[in-house]
């Protein structure tokens, strides 16, 4: 991977593509928010890597890179044989699947692109149309993400303090965010307010990337414990929160996101806090039936056992992990929880804002197909 | 300070007196839980110095430390003047006062040891009176931690999943503990059950020290992020959960506690789970008539910033701080919060188990004096 920028923090997107390179750019997320880099990788397998690496994570952000990833590797191709040019597609396609066998974003976006790819019929007419695939397909997911803001923004008044949790931003898509998206939106039409970003442990994707982002966007914010909001709900210093998810059921109106999103909307729920969740379309799950049937991750106890961070005094540069817990002492580590709908005021979705148990009835204008293929 | 002992964990207690040396001994709690040393320290001076750079913590521990303290400069003195001897007297107690200005437990243990010295009319009776006064209140004390967990042992059975916050065990105390001591108690008895610990982030007492005391006493046990515990609330996994106290109110039943037990408590009350708060007797506010009146400490917000531990690899000696969150953010950091009367099952006290509400009605029983003096 090719370094092309490192230093200051660039407005940029969190996935791109230079196509005179046939580069794929990403923001190197491993390094945030220490360090800003920003690298470019000279092949699809370099690609497949930077997604395993988790050099760029967030469901919709690898879901691009993916697609523009296929696109890579097909214009990587030199010979005219559509055969070997077909075995060489899936070639790519297998690796950059196998990146994160769990997630299913990125295989739902390259199968958009392989759609288009089958109209051309000559080798260079197939390149192209992979590239343009590609590139609409991340362009499609901004353009979700402005229309969440556009929804979500009519939530935030003046001087509001606003909950934040885990990071649903634009590091996490290809720019904008979901549950910033409002944030921006609410920023750019002038309004002020305050977000308190929980830290989120075990890892810290609050206080490390969405501060980040909160600071480079010039937003007033705090970064609080994940023990702290409770409190401050109680003293009347929240007026709002909103979240994003992992996977929310059409069906029933579950939302699944990262671990400790349930215990913020109990507490909201007691102090009459609204509660909202922002997602994009490929959010929501119309097949799985109920709560009990969504798969709750356990991960690795090296997570809570410690915590990463940058040595003080060192340098930004240099990160380390240092152990807190006991050393003869093992830890549960539950990575998501699901927030029943009763305790969500409203889902922000770029075709508008839906209580939860609605989502069912408006499943035609929410994505839903009869077909079951909810890929496009 | 001198270290007495270094290396494997000992069944000791907290905070002891060694008479022939004159010197306080203390487990030096800044270098748990990776490293256990027993220190001991030369004159008040230093004891008064161990008590304020936290080499021992937590009310109780505090409150003996300084009793000793005070016994401790008291022998130290040479000379028969009674005029110079009281002049020493009160140079000792002011300086062991200063030590953690904030904190009331100290000075109210070191008048009980001051009442007892009165009787003497001698300056070596007086000394001996003074540490026979320290024993006494630090046995009282270990009495008390016994007492709770004779009371709270009967809450668990076998099989409980049972949650805690923070440390409130005999690392907080001179032995036993306080949320601990029912935990001791059930184990004495042979029940099994198992503990999650919250971690208690920002300075993870939950993690390193009650972690570090299970483990030493071989309960079952995990670590858990704060954010874990209203999920495995909601998945049936936790039974009851008994938390400590740094004040309670005997008029209103309020509990102020670590930062983040409002939020358990909410948690619980909402999953119907008993959550009790057990406490010595001086944690109890006669005086302060509501949740309103109790300060709120906003410590550093270098805690939530980073973490403290031991450098992985590096010998677990190597202590480190790293910082998480983004460098350009700011922190929030309540230290505690208050959790309202209708949200504690009960209150395990060393007299019984009350009802939060019963507190004011029960007053005599728990020590209420109607001259307001409540450091007896």
């Amino acid at each position: 991977m090719k370094v092309l920028l490192h230093g200051k923090a660039q407005n940029c997107r969190t996935v791109s593509f230079d196509a005179d390179d046939n580069s794929v750019q990403l923001i190197d997320q491993r390094l945030l928010p220490h360090q800003f880099d920003v690298v470019a990788t000279k092949d699809y397998r370099e690609t497949a890597w930077a997604i395993q690496d988790m050099v760029v994570r967030g469901a919709p952000a690898i879901a691009a890179t993916a697609a523009y990833g296929l696109a890579q590797g097909v214009r990587a191709w030199r010979g005219s044989s559509i055969h070997a040019f077909n075995e060489h597609i899936q070639r790519v396609f297998n690796t950059l699947a196998e990146a994160r066998p769990t997630a299913v974003d990125p295989v739902n976006a390259m199968r958009q692109v392989l759609t288009v790819i089958k109209r051309g019929s000559t080798v260079s007419e197939c390149q192209k149309l992979a590239l343009e695939a590609a590139e609409q397909f991340a362009q499609a997911s901004v353009e979700e993400c402005l229309a969440i803001g556009r929804h979500g923004a009519c939530l935030i008044k003046d001087g509001m303090r606003i909950l934040t949790h885990c990071n649903a931003g634009w590091l996490a898509c290809v720019d904008v965010g979901t549950a910033t998206a409002p944030l921006y939106a609410a920023q750019a039409a002038g309004k002020k307010f305050h977000v308190f970003c929980d830290e989120t442990r075990p890892r810290c994707q609050g206080a490390s990337l969405t501060a980040w982002e909160l600071h480079h966007q010039g937003i007033s914010h705090h970064v609080i414990a994940d023990n702290a909001a409770g409190h401050l709900m109680q003293r009347g210093e929240i007026d709002l929160v909103i979240v994003g998810s992992d996977r929310t059921l059409g069906r029933t109106g579950h939302v699944a996101n990262k671990i400790g999103t349930y215990t913020k909307a109990v507490l909201a729920h007691r102090h009459k806090i609204p509660f909202y969740v922002a997602l994009p379309l490929s959010t929501l799950d119309w097949q799985v039936t109920g709560p009990n049937n969504i798969p709750i991750e356990e991960r690795d106890e090296s997570e809570v056992l410690g915590a990463w961070g940058a040595l003080n005094g060192n340098g930004l540069s240099q990160r380390a992990y240092v152990r807190i817990t006991n050393p003869g002492s093992h830890a549960r580590n539950p990575g998501f929880d699901v927030t029943p709908p009763e305790l969500v005021t409203g889902i922000i979705t770029p075709v508008g804002i839906f209580r939860p148990k609605e989502l069912w009835k408006n499943r035609r204008k929410l994505g839903w197909s009869p077909s079951g293929d909810y890929s496009s």
